[in-house]
């Protein structure tokens, strides 16, 4: 169990591998057993904030899975409770009190040091490196601009975005007051966690596939992109994830990450082919696949990996986060699957060579 | 006002028109101040029930907005509660009693005769086909039997779609029975719309967006072709919409409607470039745009109006409905605009060809 498997990193890089790396978002969650035991102690919250138990969480699916790369247990909210909004979690999820309405409101948000004010995530990150000892690399995260500000003034979660939209359209001064500020917040949230250990980065912008291309442009893709020049990223891969709409994916490309996210709703051959193969791609399998009897779910698996053919730079992971209805049986299948086909597809390459 | 205005029509056959022609979805809705007060009068299945005020109110934007057709006013649940599912409204959206969940209650389902069953639909096309008296074309409308299935096994609205992916992928058997059954039952309702007077159908795959692209093939393109095979199509011309995912545009197009809605998460210039131009395309303004200031609304609508290019075949809407949030002064000057703007542009095209 000492090996040290950089697989995931030399994809990101396009490098040639043995096989695809996966791992698998969300994958420390209320799918596993050992993950509702800890949460039955503590609250969510607590949980994010204790880095013994956030880093106990985060290894759960190394060992118990197999993956390749191991993701920082956190919320994606906590650099926004850090900005000084109030946070809590209910049985509806995050629930943001006092809602951002207008420019006074965005005035008195803090862009806060993640040193004094979310100290608990960096020493998660310290604790994890120490713990993982180079089996699989470390990625930190943050939610992107507009998806934090989306929550900030939706108060939480929602399917319509009016709030955030009646914002764009009808108080543009304020809207881009707040993205600028989280944008800046992201920056100093980010940088720590590479400066404590984290060896990747991946942007979430889980709520950007709301919007049409002109409003993506204006108001998701520039502060991402703000973000990621403001990153110290050398050697640092940086991973964009837009959930939602396939239909931009050209533009997402455009903030220069190294790794691009693509979702379930589109084949991952004609994503690339989009987005061009100078940069890699992570995905993306339909999360509910993991409740199809085995056979369908390894046809799935390698319906994918012959879609990305064998080209270095595909990491493969769910179009979206795992749901806690899926079984830890299927999701290790699945890893397996994926360790075992490409292994497969790398010999009968080097038999046609002969 | 006696005019007989077929523009929507000829577009939908991609005959040229002197402007493009618009109408916006659910535009006899909630925004409306005469449609709250037939609201604050009856409930809303009574108002879907009733033809007079059905038709009452399908009537609204024709006189308040000046839109180039009318679209019946009903549920997309009517044929669900008439195949023998318990159909409620409340706070939350509708709300079917017992969903689906095996095999034995798709069998409890009946294919409903729309003349038996749903009288009051008919009755209201046939009204409104009076009333109108021509000045604008009429639309039918149905749900596509993924999207209708949808509700049927999650028992509501949901963002999830646990319920329904659960079932097509652990339970093949019983969700294609389910789909076959209302596809069935689509193809009767909407004839029976066409026998009525409707002069053209949308069928509507709200929630098809959800679906990775082979599965959207198999569980909602398959059953949508059905329908659109099974209809009595002879001078009316089919609009099919899927909402929710740029991704499957090409497989929409295979669905073979004579017209594809495009929602709002794509350029529609690229829409149609990936469908074709062999069909014609409906859309594709961000619904929300109506909450921008009258200048920044017309540069919208002109964009699109540009994308489409002058080519014959565009119908002017929404990329999705209409939000209750919107006002009645900013959809009328929508309307107003993309109507203005044609003549100007035609115009143009003439002035270059002397």
């Amino acid at each position: 169990m000492s090996e040290k498997n950089y697989r995931f990193i030399d994809a990101c890089w396009r490098k040639p591998v043995d096989y695809t790396p996966i791992w698998i978002m969300r994958q420390a969650g209320r799918y596993m057993k050992e993950y509702q035991d800890i949460r039955n102690k503590v609250s969510f919250l607590e949980l994010c904030k204790t880095p013994e138990l956030a880093a106990e969480v985060t290894i759960l699916p190394i060992d118990k899975l197999g993956v390749d790369a191991a993701i920082l247990f956190s919320d994606i909210l906590i650099p926004v409770e850090a900005m000084g909004m109030n946070l809590e979690f209910g049985d509806g999820g995050p629930h943001l009190g006092s809602p951002v309405k207008n420019k006074s409101d965005v005035d008195r948000l803090i862009v806060p040091s993640p040193q004094e004010k979310v100290p608990f995530v960096m020493e998660t990150i310290k604790l994890l490196r120490k713990e993982l000892d180079g089996r699989v690399p470390l990625i930190g995260f943050s939610g992107a601009p507009f998806t934090l500000a989306s929550y900030m003034v939706e108060g939480g979660g929602t399917s319509s975005f009016v709030k955030i939209k009646t914002m764009m359209f009808k108080d543009p001064e304020t809207i881009h007051a707040l993205l600028n500020k989280v944008a800046k917040t992201v920056i100093c949230y980010l940088n720590a966690q590479i400066e404590a250990g984290a060896q990747a980065v991946q942007i979430f912008d889980s709520w950007a596939g709301t919007l049409s291309p002109r409003d993506y442009q204006e108001f998701a893709l520039s502060y991402t992109k703000q973000v990621i020049d403001g990153l110290n990223r050398e050697n640092i891969p940086v991973i964009y994830f837009v959930q939602g709409n396939p239909g931009v994916l050209e533009l997402v490309k455009q903030a220069g990450s190294d790794v691009i996210g693509v979702d379930w709703r589109i084949n991952l051959d004609v994503a690339w082919n989009r987005v061009g193969y100078d940069v890699a791609v992570q995905g993306n399998l339909e999360p509910c696949a993991l409740f199809l009897p085995k056979d369908k779910l390894e046809e799935r698996a390698k319906e994918i990996l012959n879609q990305a053919g064998g080209r270095p730079g595909h990491i493969f992971n769910l179009g979206h986060g795992i749901l806690p209805q899926a079984t830890v049986e299927n999701a290790k299948f699945l890893v397996e699957a994926v360790h075992k086909f490409r292994i497969q597809n790398t010999e009968d390459r080097t038999q046609t060579r002969e």
